[in-house]
Formats: structure tokens, C-alpha cells, sequence
């Protein structure tokens, strides 16, 4: 469905009205798409068993076990065993002999970053089961994690001591779809592309989509707030979401699993879950707003000479494609680098520019739609803003495309490491902070070509059209010394200029203590006066969030 | 910018391919455009002063004062005139004599369906002058009414015994607008209109429109989640705004006054002051994310024999209008001929239709849209869904078929007064409530055309698009007879079919103690718990709301 005239290179652009070159099949083909994460987390880890984390016990010694909370005893797995039902709804390291490969897929994450001491899984099939579950871990002050798919990038969903893991992935069921409204009711454990496809089927599309949708689960989406490549154009969960069903850690089940799409009957209680990371209580069904699948989707990938040049774009982009607009992003020289590095494909351009963005449209006619982004990219080309770019001809060169950008996290971290930054910046200072951080990197003499330097590379990247960067410094391996150039230094800059140190990846444990940087102290009080509310035993997603 | 092709009338529909006839101008300009109440509540009540309504202790006497709170004293209005410094920040009508007039705009609403005994009225410039209000109120158990434009239609702005009016009328300035992100910041005073003109000027548009904007504050919009006329399109303000000032009972100023859209950092507590009514604190002021304003909007105006049809139409027009559809309103006959019976205007169509839809296109490129409209309105037609039709052609045009739409609320008022009823139902159900209500209402013998029945008709309109009805009963007089028949029923209904029994008008006073029907016991009780939380004392809003 993508756009079908072909399109003069860069060379022709001011006598010829058609102005950007097509993308080659032979270049793009050449891309391997690595859109998903692989299936399943726990495939995943069992795959990669020798590359354990570091323990989180052992990368923050600060943080000691809460005295408060019980040690889980053959009479617990007893309660819980009798509870579930079957042997496969639990994983039990406490009484029996279970082998670390078989714990790891929820002990540790897919970064290796974090990684606990988890011994008991709980895989709970509804929200009776999850109630009970909270309500004998409440009384007996057993700790507890609620896990979905697993792929979050703060750490969490990974248990850091002895917590019981509470997984949502056997409550899997789509529950309903009305195809004139188009909200869909699902259970937590639903996987985000299972969820999509399911729609796709109906002519709607999960509106949300993000890089792991392979794994995660959308109870985890919600309960992490995600944001992904869309939100630009489908906005965020906290306008999406239309009810919820969870349990508090006391077992109360809050059923606002409203399928309207607007309902003033009191405090909106369910937006404190939305984001909560599960620390207040645990999701276990969603009701969500989706929208119409698109019926034409075009991709650009462009070039230009300066982030001044891609802030300009992006406005003209705004002003023309308007509501056909579905993704803006930005990626820099450094991360296109590295991705022709790791995969050794051909690049979408001939040449090379210090700054690249792929836009996206999406709607429902496709020769409107081309035309559009066709004036459009005449207009910012003519005008200098654009230097080159690329138009898909298919569904295989979208792909492609989207790869280069998609495929960011993985290559960046090809080397051994990442660094990560997931941060909310006023548009004009966004990039400033990548140069900035880059130029800090090579002043401590860590940055270089060869083994004994620490950081391979400092890239930006992101969701532009959101002021999200991701701000990722690859590294051969973690390093003390690269930490505290980075930390507080990011996190002070973000502070400064009223960003966020956290866009859309959450606090989990990684954040935990510089939320101070975004939040004030009035607002810290209130949130934790809101967590004592719901948790006062403290019993959900411990040493996290707030 | 709307469609200029002539469409053809329904007769010639099969052979023509232009099918619809275009608005004619001779009827339309006979159409008196009504969007706007007047401008200002306090005119309206002045030049209304005979008509003022019954006290709201008199209509509902089962209300008792709240003995914890004081009387306001001679010392308490020292305080205050020292504090707000000077005399037209305040009305003082309890050390001095001030007229019932000047009094009234702030103790009535503008159905004159409640109105209260407040006698001191209290006008801060500032979020810290609101913030040393509230805590001396709340130190000297003095209660507080928050309030904004007072269109409120729940009587929730309106105070009841003697609590102190406070109004933002004075807080009206924009902040800052961010014209790349298109993020305003505005305090809570400013009048929807003024913000939503002053955005115009930069191309873009605040996220919400509703009949009262020439009135209404943006602060009391947030503070009662508005939904309005486009919410469709552009979202609900649980995802549109992005930050909030507001102050806390006990003076603390809740400062999240995020301009970022993307912000992970802790529990979203701003979401529960938007659609809490005043009734935990009072907001100050508002980030929100603004879209872009259209450079082309449609409208077309249509009849169908059933309300089934109505659905197919709104099903096709989701379909093949997808990212331009803005609104989809629904009118049954009986509200269309109260507005003909009114204003005895000529009607958009010929013909009548027991249902009829206004269908809105809002787009960046208007020949795309007009062809996107066009082709839905041939298929809708040739398929016989739609019986005739009128697309509007130019901006006076469009203004005018809005007005058959918004000004059924005035016309319905006509008559003496009006049963109001905002809920949100599963489309498949929606209009059956009306017929329902109806019947009920004929079989009491309370509708009739002379003056004896307190009943005129029973209409149904709403935003069909986001499952919104508005039942109304127009009515001689406001009658017990009448609402014995209504209520409970109404509400019940609402409850069998999983609805809201208030969609975007809020509780108020009016649904506070029909909650139940949309909520069950374990919500409602942790929403008592957060009011507890954040208002221990009670002073805000009270004896509605929950």
C-alpha cells in the first residue's frame, strides 16, 4: 500500500518535480527486519544461559532485604500449590530441585542487567486465584512481584531478593471485541502482537506497538505506562484505557472494567494502576479503546545536515501530514553507524548525514495519503530542510526501513553493553544532550577503538514527535568509571531543563533514586502517602519505583 | 473549506452520481446560529433575576448543613480582604449588603435548578493566594465551592448552605504555548473560547469543544473531564492534559505542571483532580497537549428511517472516514421538531426522518476530505442506509447545521425546564432508552399538548460516536409526578446494560446518590478513601460528588 510513483534521487531534486529516489529493493532486502524480540523471554534466557546478569544484590549492595517480610516456606507452597490446582501453575525452588535455567527467565531480564533470587513462580489462571494469592501473601508478609512478558528496561518485573514471582502468562484469553466501538477486554497475559494480530483480523490495531510486542504482555504495557512508536498519533494509555480489573495486595478485586468510552462516575481510580508498575496492586484484565487499522501506511527515511534542519521537518510534518502523521523519529548518525556496523548491510541512503528521521503515515486512503507526504517531501527538499531520502515502495521496504530504527537497541548493545536513557526533553535542548554526554565520554579517556576503552559509541535516537529520546551509551563492558561521568550528570541536565528522567520505560529500580530530579518533594509525599494507601505492608514490587 | 461540489437531492439518488443535495442557503441563513450561551454567566443571571430557581435545600431537604462547619464571621472576611488585598476581589455579603442580583450568578446555575445560600464569594489572583484560602478554610472548618464558568449542568459549582464561592475568574492567563509541541499551559479562569481563539492564531486547537465555550473555564473543564463535542476524534483529557497546578485542602500546592508527553516518573495523581470536581482540590492550572487546527472541515447533515441504519452509518463512516471523522451526532425526530417548533426555521431536509446525524470531517487537504465524504455519501446511499441528506458549503453553512444539533438543548428548554439524563450505553441499546422512557411517560398520562401535562417530549440526541445519549424531557413545569416516573428507572436501566448513568456531565449534586448504579460498593469505597485522604475535613464541595 505504499506509495507507487518512483521518486528522483536527491541530485535531480530542483528541476524535477518527483524528488526523492525510491528505496532499492536490493538495499533493503538486504536488511535483515528484527523487528520482534524473540517469542518468548523464557526461550530467550534458556538460549543464553551462560550469559547470566550480575545479581541486582550485587550491583546495588545498598539495597537490604526488608527485614519485615518473610522467608517462603513449604507450608506457603503448600497453600499455593493446593491453590492453583496442577503442578505446571508453579514453579517451586523452595521444596523441590529446580534447575537455575528453568528460574532465570523470571529472575533475571533481557538486558542481563537485573537478576534476583527468586525460588517460587506463581502462574495464577484468573483474578480469583491472583486475589487469593495477594491476599495469604499480605497476611503473611511474602513479597511479591507481578511479571508479564518480562522486557522492561528498569528492572521492574525482575524480583531483586527472594520475592514471589506472579506471572501473568495463563491469564491469556481475549475476552470480548465490539467491532463498532472497537474496545477490546483482554486478560493481562495477553501478548501485545497477539493481541494485535487479533485485531487486525477486525480491521483495528492495538494502539500501542513497541519493539518487544513479540514477549511483553499488556497487562505489563499498562501497568509500565508503555509509549512506543505510535502515541504520537493514538496517544497515551491514561486517554486509551477504558477500565481495568486488578487486585490490591489485601485480595480487593477493583472491578472498573468499563468497556465506555466516556463514564464521569467519580475519581478515576484506575489511572493510579496505568504507571504503577505494580506496586499498588496487580493488573489482571484490561479494557482498551482501539482504533481503525490503517488501510495505507508510507514510510520516508530522510537525511539531514543538522538537528535544527530535523526540528524544522518535524514541524512541517506536523503542519502538512497532520492527521495522517503516525510515527516522527529520529536517529543520529552514531546509531545508523552502528547498526552498518553489527549487521553490515547496505544503508538506506548513498550518503551519509548527521542526522536521519523515518516518518510514518498512516490512513485510510492510499492515493490521498502519498500524495500528501509526496508535496510534503517536494517542499522540505526544495526548501533545503531535507538533504536525501528514501520512499518504500512495499510492505518488505517498510520493514526495512523501520529496521534501521527498531534495530538500534539490539546493535547498541552488540558490544557487550548498554547504557540507557529514556528521557523526555523540551524539542529545542533534546539533542544537546547526546553531544554533550559524548563530549564528558571522551574527556574521562573512555571512549575508543580499541579493548581498553570501555564505551564503544554514545548515541541518540527516539520517538521526536513525543520530545523522547533515547540517549544510549554502547559499551564493551559495565564500568564504574563510565557510571559516574554519566550519573548524576544525565539526570542533573534533565533536571535543568524540565525534562523527565523517565519518558516511557518507568522508574523500576533503575531510576528509583533520582525521581527526585523530576518530581518535587510534594509530589514524592503524595505518591507515597498513595502507595501506603494501597500496600501498607509494602508487600508489592519492593526496593522499586517510589 | 467545505465540499463544493453540488450534490443531488435523494429522488435522483440511483441514476446520479452526485447524490445529496447541497444545504440550501435560503435555508440555512434562516437558521439562527446558537453554539454559544451568553458570554458571561453573570449577565445572564442579571437579566434573568425574576426566574431564579428554587433553593437547592428546598428541592432536596433530606440535605442538612454539615454542623462541623463554622459560620462565617466579620473576622473570617478580614482575613480574606487582607489576603486578596483589594475590594472587587471579593463579595462580601456578610459584613456588608450586597443585592441578591450580584450574588446570583454565583449561587445559581443556568437551568436555575439549584442554587444556594453562599454569601461570600472569593476571587484569587493566584495559586498562592488559592493555597492560603484553602488552608485557612480548612483550619477554621469553612467549607469551599470551586468554581469556574458555573455551566455546569449537575449542579456541582453551586454551592448549597453558606460555603465560600471560590472563583478563578480572576486566574485567566495564558501561560505559554509551545508552537513545535503545541503544548499550553493556561490558568484555570481562562474561558475555553479565548483559549481555543488564542490557539487559532497559532494554527492549532484546544482538544475539547462544547456548547457552553464562550462560558466556561478551562480549570472547571478539567475538573469535570469535560467531553464535549469532539472527544471522537482527539481524546479524552485523561490523555490530552499533560500537567496540573492544584492546591490541596490543607494549602499544599500539588506543582505538576508537566509539559512533557511523555512522563513515567511515579503514580499519575493529576488524574484524579480531572473529574473530581473540586471535590479534593482545586486546580489552577493546565498543561495540554493541543492538536493541530484543521485547514478543512466538512459537515453533512442526514436523515434514516431507523436506528439501526444510524449504526450502519456510523459503522461506514468509522470505516471509510477513519482519521478525519470528527463528529457523529445523533438527533431523533422529536428533538429536530423541537427546534423547528421553536425557532420555526425552515428544516436541512425536506423530508422527515425518524432519526437524523450530523457527520463532521476535519482534515489538513480539503479536496482529499471532500472526496473521502463524498464517496462514504454515495455508498451510505446507493446502499439505501441513508434516506437524504445536505452537505454544508460554506462556513455560515456549517454553522447552521451545527445548530440544529446544539441547539436542542435550548429549545428543549423552551417550554419551562428539562429532565436532563447524560449517559453512556452500549450502541446497540442506546436508543432504546428514549422509546422506553417514552412509553413510560404516555402511560402515566403525563405528556399531552396542553397545558395540564407536565410533559412537552421526550428527546433523544447525543454523541453517537462515543456512546453518548442525552435523554431529555422537556417539561411545562418541574413536576414529582414526572420524576417518580424517571427516576429510579432511569438509572436502573442504565445499570442493567453496564452504562454510565453520567457520561460527561459529572455527579454533582444531581447522580450522587445514584452512583451505585454505575458503580459497585468496593469502587465507591475507595473512592471515599481518597477523598478522606486528600479532604479529612470535608470542606471541599461538599454534600455532593460522593
Amino acid at each position: 500500500m505504499a506509495c507507487r510513483s518512483r521518486l528522483a534521487p536527491i541530485a535531480r531534486r530542483v528541476s524535477t518535480p518527483g524528488l526523492l529516489r525510491a528505496a532499492r529493493p536490493s538495499d533493503i532486502n538486504s536488511i535483515k527486519a528484527l523487528r520482534c524480540l524473540p517469542s518468548t523471554p523464557a526461550r530467550r534466557f534458556r538460549d543464553s544461559a551462560p550469559r547470566r546478569g550480575k545479581f541486582t544484590t550485587d550491583s546495588y549492595p545498598e539495597i537490604k532485604r526488608d527485614p519485615r517480610f518473610s522467608r517462603i516456606t513449604a507450608d506457603h507452597v503448600a497453600y499455593f500449590r493446593g491453590l492453583l490446582g496442577k503442578d505446571s501453575a508453579l514453579i517451586d525452588g523452595v521444596t523441590a530441585d529446580v534447575s537455575a535455567d528453568d528460574m532465570e527467565p523470571y529472575n533475571g531480564d533481557w538486558m542481563r542487567k537485573y537478576r534476583g533470587h527468586c525460588q517460587l513462580v506463581l502462574k495464577p489462571a484468573s483474578t480469583e486465584e491472583v486475589s487469593k494469592i495477594l491476599k495469604y501473601c499480605n497476611d503473611n508478609m511474602l513479597a511479591v512481584v507481578p511479571q508479564g512478558g518480562n522486557t522492561g528496561l528498569v528492572g521492574g518485573s525482575v524480583p531483586v531478593f527472594d520475592e514471589i514471582v506472579v506471572s501473568t502468562s495463563r491469564m491469556n484469553q481475549i475476552q470480548s471485541f465490539d467491532e463498532v466501538s472497537g474496545v477490546l477486554v483482554a486478560d493481562a497475559g495477553v501478548v501485545l502482537e497477539v493481541a494485535d494480530q487479533f485485531l487486525a483480523g477486525k480491521g483495528y490495531l492495538f494502539p500501542l506497538d513497541l519493539g518487544a510486542k513479540g514477549s511483553c504482555h499488556i497487562g505489563g504495557n499498562v501497568a509500565t505506562n508503555a509509549g512506543g512508536l505510535r502515541l504520537l498519533r493514538y496517544g497515551s494509555l491514561h486517554g486509551n484505557v477504558l477500565g481495568l480489573q486488578a487486585v490490591l495486595p489485601n485480595g480487593t478485586i477493583v472491578d472498573d472494567l468499563c468497556t465506555l468510552r466516556k463514564n464521569n462516575t467519580g475519581y478515576d481510580l484506575k489511572q493510579l494502576f496505568i504507571g504503577g508498575e505494580g506496586t499498588i496492586g496487580m493488573i489482571t484484565k484490561v479494557s482498551i479503546q482501539c482504533s481503525q487499522r490503517p488501510k495505507a501506511v508510507n514510510v520516508a527515511f530522510l537525511g539531514a545536515d543538522s538537528f535544527e534542519k530535523i526540528q524544522q521537518a518535524f514541524r512541517e510534518a506536523k503542519s502538512q501530514l497532520s492527521e495522517i502523521l503516525s510515527a516522527f523519529e529520529l536517529m543520529d548518525s552514531y546509531s545508523q553507524d552502528m547498526v552498518h556496523r553489527v549487521r553490515q548491510n547496505k544503508r538506506p541512503l548513498d550518503g551519509e548525514h548527521p542526522f536521519y528521521c523515518l516518518i510514518e503515515t498512516s490512513g485510510s486512503n492510499s492515493e490521498h495519503d502519498a500524495e500528501k507526504l509526496e508535496k510534503f517531501l517536494e517542499d522540505v527538499m526544495s526548501k533545503d530542510i531535507i538533504a536525501d531520502g528514501v520512499l518504500a515502495q512495499d510492505e518488505t521496504q517498510i520493514k526495512s526501513l523501520w529496521s534501521q530504527r527498531e534495530g538500534i537497541t539490539e546493535c547498541v548493545g552488540h558490544f557487550g553493553g548498554t547504557y540507557k536513557y529514556d528521557v523526555s526533553i523540551p524539542l529545542k535542548d533534546l539533542y544537546r544532550l547526546v553531544d554533550e554526554t559524548r563530549e564528558r565520554i571522551e574527556a574521562a579517556g573512555l571512549k575508543g577503538d580499541t579493548d581498553e576503552f570501555p564505551v564503544v559509541e554514545v548515541v541518540g535516537y527516539g520517538h521526536m514527535g513525543d520530545c523522547n529520546l533515547h540517549l544510549n551509551i554502547a559499551v564493551r563492558r559495565y564500568d564504574k568509571r563510565v557510571e559516574e561521568v554519566l550519573e548524576p550528570f544525565v539526570y542533573e541536565w534533565i533536571g535543568k531543563v524540565n525534562g523527565s528522567i523517565s519518558a516511557e520505560h518507568g522508574i523500576g529500580i533503575a531510576k528509583k533514586k533520582y525521581l527526585g530530579f523530576s518530581r518535587n518533594d510534594t509530589m514524592i509525599d503524595l505518591m507515597k502517602q498513595v502507595k501506603k494507601l494501597y500496600d501498607p505492608n509494602g508487600i508489592m514490587n519492593p526496593y522499586k519505583y517510589i
